[in-house]
């Protein structure tokens, strides 16, 4: 076989691989979106069987064998070519596939699904007893877990990589470091002044006119019903079935607008898949690079432009037509409510100076827990004793303490800082977007939004998994991970909102 | 292995295989009700991994060798027996399966999505030459597909084999000379009569009052939305993920009411998937036992049921709020109208009486196309010399011609006389049903309709592939597929339109 011949041959063989990720994707997002109820068991079958089937695909040892042999080819073309990236990708995919063995991985399943129906339970009983063994026995897995890569350093490193890859856990101590020691003290500041009076996003808003204010909003940033869809479900989430294919999804409650802000978010991971090189279609460079920088662009659709007063300048108008209870409520005092500041209990109520803080007593918690510092037992008092201290608010029970996010019930560690990162990355982005387009604020307020579209997909969409996020971020923003950009337009925001009092 | 253990094993590969196929299919659900357009070239290489995959699954070796190895605790069970079925039926369709090579299966493929884009084009600039070579090509691979069974007597045998187990080409031409020769005369004195006035049937019937008045008709029938969806489509159809997830698909037009008609077809179908046995979920005996047999219950629903007048005595009030077109038409006028008989052009929109013929010249002339004695050069003008024969209409082009149906845009030949077979099954069930029930239509005056809908579930629907078709018949009606009954059905409903005129 000939090196070209090859080399369609591993096309070939990763665009199975692809097909079969995105026909899972299709059962779970038509499972949360369209699927009658009375359907739920035989798809919980269908999509372990195609996970068990795309896993065999993912690895073939023939695979492996062609990956080696195309050793050569690679070395002969420019690493930054789609040959020589689509290559030492895949390779990197199948390593670390292979280190885990099947009856682990269908270990970590079963018991990641029996953890899923226990924390239902015990967050519905109240009681912390009835999710104990299955949080033991999901760790002693990960553990397993950690120990296929024989990791040399920090054991957390193993799990951070598969969402943040090559990002090291002193990297991210440091960052945390930098901006726990920042917000504690704003926060404190917060809570001592008046809070922001956003009675106005409390009232009666029709689903239908919710709609009709997002698929404006949403248009007017690119969506176009020939590639996008949008479709309700209970926790939202965006899923792409192709570059050509974006699916949104929302959940629209009367009493409030957050299922708008629920779609800026959404759109924002949209846009990310939208605007991958279509060359990349059917291999694995047609990812996000990272967990992190794909939440750096829905916190930036959703916070940074989505909060924006000059954004508001333009779709506001739209809003008061369609919800009358904005008829009387004047612009800023609607903006200083999208921007209200104050210390909650729940993760995804959190504003956006809070949201860090929720994110790294979790990544703490998880930290110690992974290496045996914290036993499982007393995991509910060392979660409620580092709200009380970050964020001075004690858990009235467990679905709004230790239990409310899913992430921990199979004990998939690792995810949760990328949350905090995603923050981190969006404002070093949106800083150089910046500097390189001029004002934003003058395109939003005409309801202009291509030319930052526009940049994200030249500097971050279109190059997919090509790069390193390392070298990716060095590449648009000069610099690696920088908390700084971040913590100063939180001090700005503060500022704004309360004047020179928490500054 | 154990027996028990081997039967175990069997379960679980017939399980992966059909989590696979309903993979696929809600692939291609998804692609004709929610895909975005921009989607569809890469849901064509999901579709064709995910059946690549699939069939992979069907003819691994290792599942011939556990079906061999299971002979001896088949046969110590019952043959009506679960695991005697569950075996029987899985030998059989590994056997089929690994007869065709893989190379053919891919070529047929092949040729069968270029035949398709092909028929698209040759129907819009209405030119035969363009699909010409696509239909020798596709009729050649049939021919090679058919090769591979050997066939010892009529090669026809084989490909209806495939919709209709067991039944052989003698038997449907018998069945056809039949009707035809009762048809043919009637459709003549037809012809020569007043014709029906449907006038009322044309006007202008909003969409959502049409859905409204589908779902009033199929929620009274069983429907709900716990199992079923109704979705909407270009051409309609159903399919179910499971028995608890039965999905049903129509087109509303604004100027007639064809779509509902379309959604008591589709109940028909999906009723049939509803109603078999639970226990069958993951196995191939989950399935309708032929292509006959399943039409045989969307004719049922949709005309014996559905055209009914006592059906529409109790419907008819909802229907005239809904769509006030028809507020000043009398009952009978509509039902009259809804079983209007007149010769047409196409296929689907053929009437009760008319639709066997439209059927018989097709199943005719596509024996002579397998069997060499048509050049499909010569196709165009035998069609059109069948359609003056039979019906008296010369097709003004091929649209409505010989290129009106998609089935022979790859020469799957062998479908089109189970839908002749359909409406002389779903008579000889009906027949049956009443002698078990007696007078049907005094409970369908009253809206109940679950008498008929449980005697489904228990003579047909609850077997799923248990029996061959031939013999689930037997069972139920105590005789084999015969025309009789239908043809004395149709004598009745033309009595009753235009008086002894035409008996």
């Amino acid at each position: 076989m000939s090196a070209d011949d090859r080399f369609d041959e591993l096309l070939r063989r990763l665009g199975v691989i692809d097909d079969l990720v995105r026909a899972g994707t299709l059962l779970g997002w038509d499972e949360e979106t369209k699927m009658p109820v009375a359907g739920a068991e035989a798809r919980a079958e269908q999509r372990a069987t195609v996970e068990a089937v795309t896993h065999e695909h993912r690895v073939d040892p023939v695979l492996g064998e062609l990956l080696e042999a195309l050793r050569p080819f690679e070395e002969s073309h420019d690493p930054e070519s789609f040959e020589a990236s689509v290559i030492r990708v895949a390779r990197r995919d199948y390593e670390k596939a292979v280190r885990v063995p099947p009856e682990l991985r269908a270990a970590l399943e079963r018991a990641g699904s029996l953890g899923y129906r226990a924390w239902l339970r015990a967050r519905a009983e109240n009681d912390f007893a009835v999710m104990l063994p299955h949080f033991r026995r999901n760790l002693e897995l990960r553990r397993e877990y950690v120990a296929c890569f024989s990791p040399q350093g920090d054991h957390y490193d193993v799990v951070l990589d598969d969402y943040e890859p090559g990002t090291t856990t002193a990297e991210v101590e440091t960052i945390f470091a930098r901006i726990k020691a920042c917000l504690v003290p704003m926060i404190r500041a917060v809570t001592e002044h008046e809070p922001i009076d956003d009675s106005c996003l409390r009232g009666s808003f029709p689903r239908p006119a919710q709609h009709r204010v997002s698929m404006a909003i949403l248009e007017a940033w690119g969506m176009d019903d020939t590639t996008w869809r949008l479709d309700y479900t209970v926790h939202p989430f965006e899923v792409s079935m192709a570059p050509g294919d974006i699916r949104l999804t929302t959940r629209f409650d009367e009493d409030n607008i957050h299922g708008i802000f629920s779609c800026l978010h959404e759109f924002g991971h949209g846009l990310y898949e939208r605007q991958i090189d279509p060359r990349f279609a059917r291999t694995p460079l047609a990812d996000g690079v990272s967990s992190a920088f794909h939440e750096s662009q829905s916190r930036m659709w959703e916070n940074l432009v989505g909060r924006r007063t000059s954004t508001w300048r333009f779709f506001y108008p739209a809003l008061q037509r369609e919800l009358p209870a904005f008829a009387d409520v004047p612009l800023d005092t609607f903006v200083r409510a999208l921007n209200k500041v104050a210390p909650t209990l729940r993760r995804v109520d959190a504003d956006e100076v809070t949201y860090c803080l929720h994110v790294i007593l979790r990544f703490e918690l998880e930290r110690d827990l992974l290496d045996g510092r914290l036993d499982v037992r007393d995991l509910p008092e060392a979660f409620d004793a580092k709200m009380r201290e970050y964020l001075g608010l004690q858990p009235p029970d467990l679905a709004n303490g230790v239990l409310q996010d899913v992430h921990w019930s199979d004990m998939s560690i690792g995810y949760f800082p990328t949350y905090a990162l995603g923050n981190v990355v969006s404002v070093q982005l949106w800083e150089r977007a910046e500097a390189d387009l001029g004002d934003l604020d003058e395109s939003f307020e005409r309801g202009e939004f291509s030319d930052l579209a526009e940049w994200l997909r030249e500097h971050v969409h279109r190059h997919g998994r090509t790069y390193e996020p390392r070298d990716l971020l060095r590449r648009t923003v000069g610099t690696g991970m920088d908390p700084e950009a971040y913590l100063a337009y939180l001090q700005r925001e503060l500022q704004e909102l309360f004047g020179s009092a928490v500054a």
